[in-house]
């Protein structure tokens, strides 16, 4: 057939009924998908050293293309982050976070159109620390001139690819010279190639606070993994939450794995209650990858839509819509 | 005779022009305090590695206190940051900047009133760093029981002395989790001592999100460096920028440097065009912390109800006042 196989990881909490929304809305919007699904196993898989199982990795491996909802760590000893798991064994290298107003839903910001893209497997989250003596611990940041590129190389593209007019790298060279100045160099190298785009460094600093007072200076931000920790969420709290804005992870070998951020809201988990959004817009995301794009902008263009309206709304945006009447208001829009 | 010794930095730039606003404010505020004026030198001073001179650091020394402006760090090789320098010779460690709406000064946000106070003597600052291999460097980030105990007491400590309610410490722990962890740590163990204010913990990337969507949810933040170089420059931006906004830094031996944490601005330097307000109320910082409480108060009022009145404001809020007519116009509210 010709239908296109992506993994799916509906995650714990909320996530398995989100999940159902997406899968909804593909079917109404005949999107050429066809999903494998896979939960977070029991017990700690060996050959992954956490609750993720094995097959579950060889799935997106071999579909190249996934989404994923919430996942809760479970609490203990002996294993690692399942989100970090993902991150490493998939080398998902780039997390790619569109973010923009939604018409409609009111924040103090109206204007926000911006993508963050961070480095997604080294800096300081290299893993490495310890103690130097009694009292005195280090961390270490490592910053390497070939994942910098990479990522770099992803940003320029991405910016080339959607239209987009500039880049700025962010960073706080004028403290850690030799890290993110290596950091830098890299995208200065890169930003060579594409003379269209408009290249600018700004300090993390800096940039924090002209983000709160004109975020519409920025256009595509691109950082060191911790940075862009900080800066995506900065810029998902100026249209709203972690709760409306898409996330992709780009890995080697072309993978994407797109994914709802926020959290798995375990309150409010099985009552319908959830709002989808998150992870229909990451989805979006997905299909984009996919080079689906018709598919993608109708249903964008329905969840938008159906948000711009406000009648039909999740409690999370001052709404009464369970997140069974919010997925068919989308579906209706179809 | 009864007069207070104060180091004076006017620094370059407007820092002449605004440390003359604060004289001239203090003159007629009758303030008991005399200025001991040391500029930046034009060597290198062997004893600092710095431009700043042995002389104007034993001022602060033997003064306890001082008042500084922006200082913008010669281009070249083979000398340290003017503002490093003093934070390490002067052992400065903790930055602290109350950060509040201005009454009249109308920003995307009208109920912001908490206090940054930054570790500003290690972590990412370290000055650590090396290439392992060629393409792959590293910063070493180094968090000490000492520096995290010595800055969450004086957190504590201030928010019990300045009536507030709540501590929250920032960190990224759960993944770096021996050294944020320390710090978290050493801010539990002060917690303890201080059963009346309340204490928790805010993930650094959760807190950037909730300040640009509440910033009314804080009280006072105290956290490792870099952390606190980028939320302390957030939070002014959310009230108008770095001109707004004092600065304190305090030091080993009871030592208090305020300062204008702006820069330099050059492009207006000696045209009565610069806004003093930063240096200003970081000068009502000083007060407060020799306990001159009742001269703060007056100057502090004065400069927010001649904000407030907008009929005299400088250019970067908007208005046409020069600098010598917004500062007489705070003299005359005295
Ligand atoms: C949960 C945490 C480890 C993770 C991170 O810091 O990367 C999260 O904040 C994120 O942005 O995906
Ligand atoms: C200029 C720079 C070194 C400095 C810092 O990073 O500490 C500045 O941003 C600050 O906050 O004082």
């Amino acid at each position: 057939s010709d239908l296109i196989r992506a993994t799916l990881f509906p995650g714990d909490g909320i996530g398995p009924e989100i999940s159902e929304s997406v899968k909804q809305v593909f079917k109404v919007a005949e999107v050429p998908i066809e999903w494998e699904e896979h939960y977070v196993g029991t017990d700690i898989d060996p050959r992954t050293q956490s609750f993720l199982t094995w097959e579950s990795l060889e799935s997106v491996r071999r579909n190249k293309v996934g989404l994923k909802g919430p996942m809760a760590t479970p609490i203990g000893k002996g294993h690692r982050s399942l989100n970090l798991t993902l991150r490493k064994e998939l080398n998902l290298y780039a997390n790619v976070r569109p973010c923009y107003s939604l018409p409609g839903y009111k924040t103090k910001y109206d204007d926000v159109d911006l993508i963050t893209i961070r480095e997604n497997t080294e800096g300081e989250y290299s893993g490495l620390e310890h103690q130097v003596v009694r009292g005195v611990v280090e961390s270490l940041k490592i910053i390497t001139r070939q994942a910098s590129l990479r990522v770099a190389e992803y940003a320029f593209h991405y910016a080339k690819t959607h239209g987009r007019q500039r880049v700025s790298a962010i960073h706080k060279a004028n403290i850690m010279q030799k890290t993110d100045g290596l950091f830098l160099k890299c995208c200065r190298e890169v930003a060579e190639k594409y003379p269209d785009i408009v290249y600018e460094e700004v300090v993390i600093d800096n940039c924090c606070m002209m983000l709160v007072k004109n975020p519409a200076l920025f256009d595509v931000l691109v950082m060191p993994n911790l940075y862009g920790d900080i800066i995506s969420d900065l810029c998902a709290g100026l249209i709203g939450g972690l709760g409306l804005t898409p996330s992709c992870n780009i890995g080697e070998g072309g993978i994407a794995l797109a994914e709802a951020v926020h959290g798995s809201a375990p309150d409010i988990a099985g009552k319908n209650l959830a709002n989808p959004t998150a992870l229909l817009l990451s989805s979006v995301s997905m299909l984009r990858h996919l080079d689906l794009h018709e598919k993608a902008n109708a249903i964008q263009d329905a969840i938008l839509n159906t948000i711009a309206e406000g009648k039909y709304r999740t409690g999370d945006l001052g709404g009464r819509a369970t997140t069974a009447e919010f997925t068919k208001a989308i579906c209706d829009h179809l």
